[in-house]
């Protein structure tokens, strides 16, 4: 092997050592692939790696959990992201994380991001959210991910803070050997970035919707509901995510996907129905 | 006081107990309402208390938790059930129970049940049903619920086992003071009666959907997707509700809604980000 062959493999292999340590980041949302707060997270997201885009072409706030199994899908390239490779898609949030690892990327990347979203999801709201459910799929695939929001429901809503947040949020996921099956649920809160007091782990408070439903007449008169209420908040404690983002904290509740009530299960086990 | 008073009060006073002990039971489902496992479900609670249904208006599988905030609901009553006060609802099964609640009943009910659902929902299949979801929502609005599910997708599927199931779990439910905020994810395997070994308490085992997206081309030569794939059961112990099923049980898994991940929260609480 000459010299200058060696130089070139040399070269070669660093390129692709390169290529192999540049973190592959996945990120959705559930407000809609134009929305403030998915392009102020991709701005961050950036520096940290090879972001690619797959994110609802609507609205899909509300959506938990949800699939798309009774219609087909779309999906189509989206150029407003400068440098970032995009599509919008016509399913839900976790639709786009499943499409953007089995159809776009064809493997799981480093990464799953979810948001930033226009508003909370503290709380039992984690139930509800697409934010949130997108990142609970990525830790179905053992993918390390993170659902960020912020409270503050405005579409021009200032996301300064929210994106520290972010940043913060990232070096600690990559400097770190995080389990996987574990995502994170980031929620920012409204304030000052002087008044802010950090980032605080925290668990899921308890708290329900006490529903009210708004029923109005068409010009058929004929009733149609919209949904409405008050979010109850029951507990008290200082170490949940509702204290820490009424407290000036951001909030992180470590999330996992295994719903057994093992306390019931180990009452039950012995039981004969 | 007379004697013929007295009497006149006495049989007040019992029918009014009566009146306060019938159970109010809640049913949804996310097959929608015309559905043969929904019918087959009311058949066994109506022996159990006054049943009212509010259910979908169309099939709402792989709905998770998800609710309509962006759209207005509609609610129809429904006339084809015997002597049983029904609603069709153009929202979700979690929309569903919370129509139920704070529009329909205006109390909380006694008991909520969903389903039986045409095909299983064990193990991280929880997630995306949304006949477990509307259990989940039961729990989380402090109502002891039980989803119910039998693992035939057919619509004319045989509800017979499914149907004992259902009368052996509902005895059981309403003779124990069981725990609020739990639900039950019963499921129900599809076998002869007689190779049926019984109902056991299960945890939720760990599995997950292997997506494949069946890219195809319209009319226009533009490309859709339909979402399927590989069920991977990773999971090889013998306490799961996979388990169980294979083995000739239903399966039971106590459910709760606390996605807090407590193990890792420990490992990270003290660290500053």
């Amino acid at each position: 092997m000459d010299f200058k062959f060696k130089i070139v493999t040399f070269a070669v292999e660093r390129i692709l050592d390169q290529m192999e340590q540049e973190k592959i980041i996945l990120i959705t949302n559930d407000d809609g692939i134009i929305s403030k707060g998915l392009l102020s997270l991709v701005e961050v997201a950036k520096s940290f790696g090879r972001v690619i885009v797959v994110a609802p072409d609507k609205p899909q706030s509300g959506m938990g959990h949800a699939i798309t199994v009774n219609h087909p899908l779309r999906m189509h390239t989206y150029s407003q992201f400068e440098h970032v490779e995009a599509y919008a898609c016509s399913g839900t949030p976790v639709d786009c994380v499943k499409l953007g690892i089995y159809e776009v990327l064809n493997r799981k990347p480093d990464l799953i991001l979810s948001g930033i979203n226009h508003g909370e999801n503290t709380s039992t709201n984690v139930l509800y959210s697409g934010t949130m459910s997108a990142a609970v799929e990525g830790a179905m695939e053992g993918v390390v991910s993170v659902g960020f929001s912020l409270a503050d429901f405005d579409e021009d809503a200032d996301f300064t803070l929210a994106q520290l947040v972010v940043k913060k949020v990232l070096e600690w996921v990559l400097k770190n050997d995080l389990p996987i099956h574990t995502c994170y649920n980031v929620n920012i809160p409204k304030i000052e970035s002087s008044a802010f007091q950090g980032i605080k782990f925290a668990r899921q408070a308890y708290a329900f919707w006490e529903d009210r439903f708004d029923k109005r007449w068409d010009q058929f008169k004929k009733p149609y509901y919209w949904m409405t209420g008050e979010f109850k908040d029951l507990d008290q404690q200082e170490d949940t995510d509702l204290w820490a983002l009424k407290n000036g904290y951001a909030s992180i509740v470590p999330t996992q996907f295994d719903m057994t009530d093992y306390k019931a299960l180990e009452t039950f086990k012995t039981q004969h129905l």
